[in-house]
């Protein structure tokens, strides 16, 4: 889906979903916000001013526009401070913006994330407005290095919005690996398990509706109950709901979050917003993020037995597990790495 | 199995909940954990060795031994490291344990936490295993100086444990505050509220079991299917279920964490978590949890203006709240503070 | 020296002190960078971009600019993320740019700050660099949550620039208090002392370069010598010399580092720069800052004994320090806040 | 008092340095301390408690003591929490002390490791007593994430204790590299910068004292004098004098803190501490320190390039750089890691 079919949306209320984004295929076209939503993020789009801070056009492009992740998801880039260059100001502790030559520059940057010296990146921030699954805000938040506002469930009543998995995404549990996944469910096994996640997930709302006495649109059900408290009646919800925050984080973390959750054994869930945030960093930071790509996500690590056993091979030995220090599994690690049978 | 199964604790497999681990008078009896896991912290308990560390008696008493918190949940003290003497000897860098006379070590803890003097608190730590419902867990997280192991739904399956409010707890929301409580609900509301809460979260469990097509014990429903993936079951369970990790945290961030959270503007669910805590606090650091009480438990915060309100006041002045800087809100929380009326 | 000799500046290469950057009224001419660096700065100043995000005209108006802080100091802002509007926009999760009626949001900000809901005021980041003495930036570093990007002595040469107390600022050791001063030192004390800082600084500083076999303007000494390495030498200076570096914060981190460093307990020489600090504050955020200045700056914390004194007196009792739960030294802090002869 | 003093070691005050606290092996016979600090060290040693918790035998053997560092410097571990089995039980969220069977868990902790599941390893935590040049706490303190107190020369006099190298260390700069050292000074080049260190330092802090108008030993020079601020007199010592913290952190980021500092690419008077610590860690989490040998110390990173270079050495081709995506200075890199002549 492009960016302007998703500020089509027109719909019906204020405040409800149009048109859902998951009748389909991983993103295809989208509803994702309410008229109001998507006139709000239009008319930030449209005021515009000047500034002497450093801008980035690609990211200017998309700035306010939702990126629609999962079914009903979405990330925003609401602001963003610094760009390569900003890096390079730092490191160097200019005076004045800190570019040189951009291949200069480049290597620099180059060199930085190389040996590690981290806290230039520290110098670019980022903001994001992300609406995701409960299950997957569970994981994210781990990452503590950031500042989060998140919408509140004990103020606020929840919009009636949970994640179905597409069937394509609706994985058996691996045999091989505990927290992974298998093959996709099919048949009847997977049409079952559908059914469960979404009635149950209905029920659950419908249920909070009747526990707060209070419909999503505002309106008392029963004008003779109290309603139980928010901050109570949240707890019927599941698991599965979506909920929403801003997400403030530094250049440096985001890799560090991006580098586990864009990793392959991340759950598909939330991996599929760190692959939205990659094409960010791609428009923000275009040098950092070629060295990030080359260095973090295609890279690999050797510890000191692994690194032997890679001097052995290139001198011509054929060396055997047993004469190594690696355990079995550590061999198979080392051998998948460098697409070798082991 | 349902909670009043769970409560009553018959047994026979090594996982159902049994006798409580403290039948001590300050923690009632309650059914907890299961006879293994008992076994397994008598057995840390019984285990002791010499050290030549600090100990703190009061709180070795109730090492490992779970403090129950609401229906199903506790906190369990793990691990601790220093004292009161430690602030003291932090504070002074001091070459041997620090502890001069008590009480000039209780006035050097008291000044420290008036001026603000907080990295000498830093100097302690401590390490709670904690069993909560997720929707507690998740406010709780939000302290982000602390560290978080959690048991992973990902990696293996959750206990069959949700939260359901006691009678007295089933608050109806404030109309006075979006984020607050009013009166007790009662009668037909009521049991309708803990029937729905109960028998959602009972189906959800089901539900869970059948899309892992396996049970809470671990055998196998179905053999001719596969089961979904446990990372993606999880998420048709609700917000109301028990999950627990292990927290460790330095006493001044604890203290930060217990007056946000031992606040009666704390939702009660976590609330009862931070009182338990407070216990611990006065057992493990007993001047420091004094000094702690005193300042910011029990004190409170004026304003530039508010304090300007004060000194009119006590010159004899009858003053009117339009004489004065404060919003009408501002001056109805000052005279709360004061005991006065406005 | 004195900040008006500082200010003289004359000089001849390119990294000599020159015409100030700022003739302005904010900041008067002061004569702290080179031409090169002030060349720089005017031509960052002059490039100016569109940008969809949300800037701060007053802001912007001094970006770049050096404010001279101390004798040969200053702080510059080099970026900044967000304005009053962020941190509503953030508390309320919008989908917009936040604002609404200027008068709600300020009562919003206000009640933030005054709840200690913090987390709005982390999604506003500014990014400063500072000149600043070794001994200040000792303190300074202190602060955790920020980033930082030190100039390296290891890598470079440091400038031949070092503090000197103004005479008004040369304060005898406090015989009251162990940190703090007492009256200024006159007649032949001050003259010897600053006698002893200047040569003393100037003497190792020409040591430093003997004992690189390099001058500051980098030409090599003696060509028969190989010079000590760079992360040796740098011990050999004093702590009186100054430093530089990239400091970056978010909003409600800024707050807590000025509400310790804008105190009139906080050192001279740091408290300066936190003066210097609290402008940027008031042109960035004004809302925020008003906020600030009246809960944090001018307020007053009591203790739950201090409070029941205050309701004592309020209503109308003659208390005796003895009849309290209050400390002597306790006594003195409340008598002292609320302007009362104890 | 001059370093040679200092190292001769017998006196008349408490303060002065006196016999080492460590005759054994691992550490030669220092004179570091007072003999009112051993008789301190050795009483805090010699109390022993007994406790629930785990205990180490290996690090209590030398809790307390001082391990020697530089001419002047020291490290004493002053208190831990857990060890490898605190590890493995937090990673399972245990309900007792965690410990299988070694060999199991030794596979466990080298999982975690080797797959960056980096919080079970934060369950433990360390504090240190270290002395240290001002230079090295500098850099020290740039790792954030851990708790300090540092002794505060705002408040007290600091000691007449500074760094100076041995003759084996004075390195003469680096011609290849900015940041590092070349050949070792000889002659009269060495001689000459010894001089300087050494007469510089003793001159600062003879001056210091005037400044005060106060001895080291507490006594006033001139009593017609008021003496300088300490906050303002300490200005005047070099970056070579010593200061002393505590610095409290957990497993995880001592790691951190070792994988940078234990680097050949420190700088060596920070690498020294780092190396007494690396014993450290093997005394107290035996099997967490040999996998982090093995991964983090001895290991190396691939680039995405690298590795795409490493594949095709493997495969019998001889590889030219300028067929590959790698740079000249990413090549010599990877060859130096593979001990191949580029």
């Amino acid at each position: 889906m492009t960016q302007s079919d998703a500020k089509s949306g027109e719909s019906g209320s204020g405040n409800e979903p149009t048109a859902g984004a998951d009748d389909s295929g991983a993103t295809k076209p989208v509803r994702l916000l309410s008229r109001d939503q998507l006139a709000e993020i239009d008319e930030a789009r449209r005021a515009t001013t000047e500034t002497r801070r450093v801008s980035v056009p690609a990211l200017e492009d998309i700035l306010y526009q939702p990126i629609p992740v999962l079914d009903r998801g979405f990330v925003r880039v609401i602001d963003y401070m610094g760009d390569d260059g900003a890096v390079v100001q730092a490191a160097r502790v200019s005076y004045g913006k800190g570019t040189r030559k951009l291949r200069e520059d480049e290597g620099l940057i180059r060199y930085l994330l190389r040996h590690r010296h981290t806290t230039p990146f520290e110098m670019c921030e980022i903001k994001f407005h992300v609406k995701l699954p409960i299950f997957v805000a569970r994981q994210w938040i781990r990452h503590r290095t950031a500042n989060v506002n998140e919408y509140s469930a004990r103020y606020s009543i929840l919009d009636n919005e949970f994640y179905v998995p597409a069937p394509s995404e609706l994985a058996a549990q691996s045999t091989a690996n505990r927290q992974g996944r298998g093959d996709v469910l099919e048949g009847a096994e997977a049409a079952r398990a559908l059914d469960i996640l979404k009635s149950d997930a209905s029920r659950a709302y419908e249920h909070y509706e009747e526990l707060l006495n209070e419909r999503e649109d505002g309106t008392v059900i029963d004008p003779d109950k109290q309603g139980l408290a928010r901050e109570l009646a949240r707890m019927n919800l599941s698991l599965s709901f979506y909920t929403q925050w801003y997400w403030k984080v530094d250049l440096h973390n985001l890799m560090h979050f991006l580098s586990l959750r864009a990793d392959p054994h991340a759950q598909y869930e939330i991996r599929v917003y760190a692959e939205a945030m990659m094409d960010v960093l791609h428009r923000w930071v275009p040098a950092t993020a070629r060295a990030f790509s080359d260095y973090r996500i295609g890279g690999a690590h050797l510890s000191a037995a692994g690194l032997a056993v890679v001097k052995r091979l290139l001198a011509g030995e054929d060396v055997a597990r047993e004469s190594t220090d690696l355990s079995p599994r550590e061999w198979r690690e080392l051998m998948a790495t460098l697409d070798r049978k082991g």
